[in-house]
């Protein structure tokens, strides 16, 4: 998958282009209708526990979305980095 | 950005679609030329780390892909679920 492609595009879209952003996406593709594992809310809560170890960011910066449709979940978790954030 | 679109078309093109998979893709955005923070791989590992903490999958099962361009890197991981896999 081109993510270079995907994420520029984005760039592009965005308001926020004066400020480093990280972006998260967990997706998961399942053969036939049903959703994903029942173990995902979880494993989303700590792959974001593992990004907030690192980039200590108000609760404001944070953006969480999660779109389903038939056989695929996504997560989508997007953080405005401020400024004075350790890097 | 409409991940289920993008996610969708992945799965088209794809020649594994008989079975689950899981997709994280981590891009960190950067203002400038620069690459992204020191922190990064560490905290890819660590999100690795998370992920097969639920899903016990052989090696060979899973993606790395690292893609990079002026003031954007991504990491794609691309897990592919054995249908024996704890869910």
């Amino acid at each position: 998958m081109d993510w270079l492609k995907i994420f520029r595009t984005e760039k592009k879209n965005s308001a926020q282009t004066a400020k480093d952003r990280l972006m998260v996406a967990v997706a998961y593709q399942r053969e036939g209708r049903m959703n994903g594992p029942n173990y995902l809310p979880q494993m989303r809560e700590e792959i974001l526990a593992v990004v907030r170890k690192y980039i200590r960011v108000p609760d404001d910066s944070v953006h969480f979305n999660v779109q389903r449709e038939d056989g695929l979940e996504v997560l989508e978790l997007n953080i405005t980095l401020p400024e004075d954030a350790p890097r």
